[in-house]
């Protein structure tokens, strides 16, 4: 079986490992006669995944005690939601910083229910990087802090975390567990699981836990960080299925090293590509050095046409996902954990060739 | 590989065939090189599997073309919340027929954001019964009607569905595709995937177009069905695994002989339970007779030692899933569409003989 060269952006590559493992279980799992979907979320045998899969991001990102592990649905955009609804009490606003696509996301649907003052946007820049800590236009009274660490549109991402003094929320979805990030100086953090823990159809949150218990009394009960943290996330029947991935991904984090490893084999990955992009004009990238994301790697060519001749190549060279959001075009590379490095030198390879042929 | 007895609440058995199907495309799906839940969920690819899934329901349930399908997350208790926030504008009430764990939860989830009016409730009754239409106290002027058309806890499910003037909504999570209802009596159905339509971490709404349009203003944007019904189930990146299954199940309904034939087998599947219940006093079934699920078979025995000897017995005989809810003890038999014939007569013959042994 030849396994493509997969720069999809989300749902994105995993690590043949973890499919592997998957599909030798799937039909019976531990022996117990039926496939792990099959299993009830409430039996020993499938809290023993999400014990581990907890455990496994517990060591991994080092997670202090006071803060609860959710295992959700609904991937960031249900968080972008509940976020407001729980942590900002009536008549209060929050600070939103603006980098991208996701951020602004974020805040829209922020804007929705409440106050939002916007502490910095770089819209006007196309979103091409991230702010510096004296930017930011922060409120001393908000009731937190709203970031995204990368995003995958623009292709930025935070290096420096702002110091704040208001509790500070970060939507990692795309680089959880890819890069080494103190999880204690954030409240909460959420994340997606379809870029670098799993399948789609989860959200992982991990949050102080006296901030679950924020929410106002009119919050629905299912939007309440309470309702999940004190039923661990077995309010309702949860994806069984992407927790128990989500286990075997963090199992192969381990296994390859930790996230340290996993940090260093990413900047290897993107150096490679942000070499052939540096190396000549044929290329442009449009963002700032210093902001410049290890998980997705955007650049234009002279003509939407030269990109659309491009993405087209590399599809017949066996590698896909290459085409830019449809917001932004130009080309993007996503080089997720489960990425590997042959991959991108394939990739790095087909520009150099391209580029002499085109240039 | 034996496969075991699986007669779990949900998550529950799947079809052998789908799982199959499922191992055998899993490293690389159609020959492109990678799984299903490695593709973009804006691949032509995945949008080929998703219009397979939605046009599978359509012919299935015989879905009018007046009705939206979408495919969300967060199961029936993210639409517990929904649905009152779309469809019961600010200052109006909603109608909700209390008929177990599962109305009463939703109708609680209504009871957080604003009016409801409680048609009738069985729990005086221990949730036993459904009650007859003319029990009904309807409001005129409710914004809709909810109902549950199966409970799963109390093992009861109607089988007329009352009249009503004010748009009726139905949470048929166990025993959709199960049976054969005619989806046009409803403007709106909902239903968790765990039980007939493939794994836990998928939710499928039908609704009519003009409904999905209803919701105020500062709904947040995730919560609106307009927001999903406009974008076409990709306002954010579904589940596009469960969403995979759901087609490949809809196909395995299809091949078996549609929903029609669904009926029969369930049918007969639920005569051979009740009709060992039925044949002697060492069972008790707590449920009305007119009132028995077909799809959740719930029985007492003489002492709760008896039943959770019942239940170990079973298990070590390779049936698993048979201990009744923690919230009613017991035990409890789910047969949905997966559970065979086979499965269901060994159950049967397996309390034959522990009633002889203990009778």
């Amino acid at each position: 079986m030849a396994r493509i060269h997969n720069f999809n952006a989300g749902p994105a590559a995993l690590p043949l490992e973890v499919i592997e493992q998957a599909q030798a279980e799937l039909p019976d799992y531990n022996g117990l006669g039926m496939s792990v979907m099959e299993l009830s979320h409430r039996s020993k045998e499938f809290q023993a995944v999400a014990d581990g899969a907890e455990a496994g991001l517990r060591r991994l990102m080092r997670i202090p005690d006071g803060y609860d592990v959710l295992f959700l649905q609904g991937g960031a955009s249900l968080q972008f939601a509940m976020v407001p609804m729980n942590l900002r009490r009536p008549g209060k606003s929050a600070d939103y910083i603006d980098t991208g696509s996701w951020a602004n996301r974020a805040l829209k649907e922020a804007q929705v229910t409440g106050a939002v003052n916007v502490a910095w946007s770089g819209k006007a820049d196309n979103y091409t990087r991230i702010p510096k800590e004296s930017e930011l236009r922060l409120s001393p009274d908000a009731e937190y802090v709203h970031l995204c660490s990368n995003e995958t549109i623009g292709g930025i991402r935070w290096t420096q975390f702002p110091s704040v003094s208001t509790p500070l929320v970060v939507d990692m979805s795309s680089d959880i567990l890819s890069r080494e990030i103190d999880i204690a100086r954030f409240d909460m953090a959420y994340a997606g699981a379809q870029k670098n823990l799993g399948p789609s159809g989860l959200a992982v949150v991990i949050m102080k836990k006296e901030l679950a218990a924020r929410a106002p009394e009119d919050t629905p009960i299912f939007f309440r960080y309470s309702t999940h943290a004190k039923d661990k996330s077995l309010y309702n029947t949860p994806n069984t299925w992407a927790i128990y991935l989500l286990d075997l991904t963090c199992k192969w984090v381990e296994a390859k090293g930790g996230v340290a490893a996993m940090e260093q084999a990413n900047d290897k990955k993107a150096a490679v590509l942000y070499g052939v992009l540096d190396a000549s004009d044929f290329w442009r990238s449009p963002v700032e050095v210093e902001s410049r994301s290890t998980m997705n790697v955007v650049w234009r060519l002279g003509s939407e046409e030269l990109e659309a001749r491009f993405v087209s190549e590399a599809k017949q060279a066996g590698m896909v996902g290459l085409k830019g959001h449809r917001s932004v075009g130009g080309i993007r590379a996503s080089i997720y954990n489960a990425v590997t490095l042959e991959s991108v030198e394939a990739l790095a390879a087909f520009m150099k060739d391209f580029e002499k042929k085109n240039g």
